[in-house]
């Protein structure tokens, strides 16, 4: 990294690609004060601001002192920039108290592209847009022309845009071959819609911007990823076969197991959200939110634990942040004043949706230590072997008072790696790592290692393009570009509303597409009476149990490749243009990715499809159900349902693994 | 008006009521640069603005000279400060090239209400919300919740919203006493969300801020149309009945007046829109764009309408400021040069929906005189009595070039009023005016002086709050608070779309409030076939004879309201807080009105009522149906159709005329 400095000039250069240039003409902070307006409803954040001033600032003073640059910005902002051979840091200090908006420029091309900001579900490349990075519900629909959008926008102000996402972060990977992270959980807004900059608003003076770069991108996200931590492997038994999402209590949960496996679907777990008990609201069937196992409807459930793992089989259950106010561990928390508090020192309860909960306050060292316990002593000790890790999202910002008196706007995005890191710290002390998983949707700066595995979150029972099928490959590629490279999601989607149900199809499309990623498991949906379930259909079970046989058969595969990810950060569900960095085309393909560095894989991500097209970049591909050679470019495969269109490299170590799929699953003609 | 100058302070008091209130702490201008962002798509824009600096300044001196003030902003505004009693204006000079962007504020109080800024149709008292001012299509629907919005937006980017109109102006009466007008017609945006100020933004340093005030609200609006000029008395025919909308030809156009007249519905015009042919596009039926009669469709049309005239009917076409490209009279534009072009010199031609059409330059004085001329020839030589002059929303800013030079962007919201004088001049150059009609529902500065009549634009054929009956009522009270005290609008609606269709009942709830509005006139709308029509029910045109001849009964009174109008600026249709000053719940009340002094109406603008409540300010009011006397307050009234609830004052001069309504029309129980 290369720093030249000189009057009102600050200059960053790395490998002959300028990234920072600040001049008279084309200042690089611009600062000032703004007023926000911040509503929630329910998750569903709608954030406006007014700014009330704006300027850019020069550069008015430099020193040098102990290798590092330490550069007076008008006496309002203060940076110290540190460099090394690939990596720059700029500290920033504030001088003037006014300050509370903060925008930053940052040197663009107009051919570059980015990537990353957390889990991105709309656009993987962020080149184009602005993407405000708050924590929130990622929206029903997510697309104003549909009419799923408008009616959940109507009803609930919940239709979502396609920047709304559980888990946003302030970090991209830039083509020029850097990462950029912005060391702030304050309200930020990354904009990458100007020609020649990059500009990134953030509602704070943030600590650090730092920016590290490498010759290719593989290298790239091993620094990334040293630099945030990375995610543990993932348990053996994972690999086993499917995780079966099933409710309902004793008889239905494990009666639904037996039922899966004497269709010979292999089954490595049961998740089991309503271990906890049940709740109807108008959206579908919720949870009771108080984290024990519901004594009515599984009576037994240790020793139901116990019997399982007998045969070989897991069982997860489901805990969240939060606690409802009419549950026993609600009336605890709340004689411990282990809750956030409004202002005056009563309640705050949060509406999640015909019910109210509280807000554990994990910013209370006593509160986060307390909540540990309750997942240990209520999930742990009896044995259950994973759980979702839902939200994490809804930490209000109107009259809510912390345990450590920072400001909610400053909470709201650390929330999720809260959140996270409470999960994991239970889990370590448990000596449990590696041997259970919980899943999470929120995340943050942070999530990457206290992260067991991501799931993406609640998409809608459909193909469309922005909350379907389509939406969890964009937003496993833009995870993986910000350091968490695990991720899955619920097989069929969950959310079904104002007349969208799932189908058969949508059901078996995600679930030959969930074969290609770490993890697979079921979700019966938020209204599973009115939704496609796979136990109602025969056909569909017989096309599982081979579509699971295919994931197990898979197993030493992909554990390599979650290993490579826990070791270098590389992640399981890769951009083509990570391998292939020479081809341009690769750059914009988002429906698309390699599974690992042998496997390509283009889902069937719309419905009614009987072949598919694909872009295969050059090397030397063998469709994995044909054994059909093909050499690159645009090509169109057959793609009935089960055959999603998959390819691998011709001289992958594993080749003999992918030939024993074809010659048990593949099609002969 | 008292000014007080020092040390970076300005503060401008009138009456005791601070209105400009500049310091160290709260600045009263603050200037910057920004880049907008224009997206017209068949006259709806989307506009945003990316606002690169914004920053206060400072006073930094003051000099006084010629009895006025000179304040020097930093050196980057100058503004001149003139006060006489009751009136300041401060003109500005931009003295830094960077600025295109402009805020200046105002001192608000937390009760003050502000009305006007053009023909609102969502909400008369502008307080709590801001208000850009761009004239364009107002939108279908107009509410994000409604699904006529959504589809419309979805289809035509047309949904529009609340402060979409096709006239708004820069200027606001406030119940501080004052009006406040800029003088620019660049892109504004009147922001009154905050309690202690009002800020208006404007892209561009205004020429002048002007502020003047009056002891009462009646004064106020004397003033305010004497500086913009008021609307010239409407011809006497036009109260002799109803215009009726008709189109399709020689026979059924003139058809349908017999029928009508043979109903005994009182007809003082047909408004014959495709008098200069007709055109099909998906939307509906639509016009030729070439301003002479169709020899087609109307082969005798100069002799028809002698024949009428003789008869004592009026005849009224169709014009606007665009010629379409397959039309003569495009030809002959094109051959002088008096379209607007692209920089390049090519055409620009404007898509219409499914046709394109040449903007005539009236920035060109030949082009302009051209065009009046046009007018002239074409439609008054021939003997026609008025038009609907449409448009003059759709100047584009993108590549087009003015023959004055001047930026789209600043003529866009001048084309209206450029538009409005065109036809003014053209009825001048006549001698007709004060014979003729046209009327208008673009507007701007200077619409006042130079149209006859506005009309509301083209409403949804339904009861919503924003898009439907319900809004002309607003359209007309902020019009009315902007000087343009003259409108009607669409009896039935306009626009039907998405499976929305007029029903009966909201054509006889419509026209039952036209009675109360200076013209009264049907229009078939966009889809005639589908949408109820009056000829087609016996009925109705049963109930049409009544409520026409009440219209024409009440001549002598709504005439001396349109005199008053044209000598004083006081509204045709009245704020209830215009009269009733010291009744605080009346500044609220935008669904009633004063028609003139001496009336109060409350439009029934919801479906299936059969009573309806009423707010009366304490007054002697009589109820014009029964008789039933009332001293104010909240009182609810039987509504059947055809009775809309209207109340005339006790001791007005117009009391016998009312009360021989009551005895020919009126209930008795």
């Amino acid at each position: 990294m290369k720093v030249t400095v000189g009057n009102n000039r600050f200059e960053l250069v790395w490998n002959g690609q300028t990234i920072l240039d600040h001049t008279e003409e084309n200042p690089m902070i611009y600062v000032g004060h703004g007023q926000e307006n911040v509503d929630m409803y329910r998750g569903n954040y709608n954030i406006s601001d007014y700014v009330v001033e704006r300027r850019p600032l020069k550069l008015t003073k430099v020193e040098e002192k102990d290798g590092m640059y330490l550069l007076d910005f008008e006496g309002m902002i203060e940076a110290a920039v540190k460099t090394e051979d690939s990596l720059c840091t700029l500290d920033f200090q504030k001088k003037d108290d006014t300050i509370n908006r903060f925008w930053f420029r940052v040197a663009a091309d107009a051919e570059e592209k980015c990537y990353g900001c957390g889990e991105q579900m709309s656009y993987f490349n962020l080149r184009g847009r602005n993407f405000p990075l708050w924590t929130s519900e990622p929206g029903v629909g997510r697309d104003k022309t549909t009419y799923v959008t408008w009616r959940s926008d109507v009803e609930n102000k919940a239709g979502g845009d396609y920047y709304n996402t559980n888990y946003p972060q302030p970090t991209y990977v830039s083509t020029k071959h850097y990462y950029l992270h912005m060391e702030s959980t304050a309200y930020a807004d990354f904009n990458f819609k100007n020609e020649t900059f990059h500009e990134l608003q953030v509602w704070e003076v943030p600590k650090q911007i730092r920016i590290e770069a490498a010759p290719t991108f593989v290298e790239l996200l091993e620094k990334l990823s040293a630099f945030f931590g990375r995610q543990p492997e993932l348990p053996d038994w994972v690999y086993n076969g499917l995780i079966i999402g099933v409710q309902g209590g004793n008889e239905r949960s494990f009666g639904l197991l037996d039922q899966t496996l004497d269709k010979n679907i292999k089954v490595s777990g049961i998740w089991c959200q309503d271990w906890c008990g049940k709740r109807v609201t108008s959206f579908g069937k919720r949870l009771q939110w108080d984290w024990k196992y519901n004594k009515e409807m599984y009576p037994d459930l240790p020793d139901k634990i116990q019997e399982i793992h007998e045969r070989g089989i897991r069982f997860l259950g489901y805990v969240n942040p939060y606690l409802v106010n009419d549950g026993v561990l609600y009336q605890e928390g709340k004689e411990k004043g282990y809750f956030a508090t409004k202002a005056d020192g009563s309640d705050y309860l949060v509406d999640f949706g015909e019910f109210y909960c509280g807000v554990v306050d994990l910013t209370n060292p006593e509160a986060y230590e307390w909540f540990k316990e309750v997942i240990k002593k209520y999930t742990l000790d009896i044995g259950i072997d994973g759980w979702m890790a839902d939200f994490g999202e809804y930490l209000p910002t109107d009259d809510i008072c912390l345990y450590n008196g920072e400001s909610p706007m400053i909470e709201h995005n650390h929330w999720p790696a809260l959140w996270a890191k409470c999960n994991y710290d239970a889990v370590c002390e448990s000596n449990k790592l590696g041997e259970v998983l919980y899943f999470m949707r929120a995340g943050g700066i942070g999530t990457q290692k206290y992260c067991t595995l991501l799931w993406a979150g609640d998409q809608s029972v459909d193909f469309t393009i922005h909350d379907g099928l389509a939406s969890v490959i964009c937003g496993a590629l833009s995870a993986g570009m910000t350091g968490c490279g695990l991720t899955h999601s619920d097989i069929g989607g969950y959310t079904s509303l104002f007349g969208n149900t799932r189908t058969k199809e949508l059901f078996l499309r995600w679930m030959e597409m969930a074969m290609f990623t770490p993890v697979m498991r079921t979700h019966e949906g938020n209204r599973p009476d009115t939704n496609f379930q796979y136990y109602e259909d025969e056909d569909t079970m017989d096309q599982m149990a081979r579509l699971v046989d295919i994931y197990t058969m898979l197993k030493p595969y992909t554990k390599e490749l979650v290993k490579e990810n826990s070791q270098t950060g590389v992640p399981v569900q890769r951009p083509l243009f990570l391998h292939y960095e020479e081809d341009a085309k690769t750059y914009d393909i988002q429906y698309e990715y390699l599974f690992g560095r042998d496997m390509l894989v283009a889902p069937v991500y719309l419905s009614e499809q009987s072949e598919w097209q694909v872009y295969l970049p050059e090397d030397q591909w063998i469709h994995l159900w044909t054994g059909k050679e093909y050499a690159g470019g645009d090509i169109t495969v057959d793609a009935p349902i089960g055959y999603t269109p998959a390819f691998y490299r011709k001289d992958s170590a594993y080749a003999e693994l992918f030939e024993s799929i074809r010659e048990k699953y593949g099609v002969t003609r």
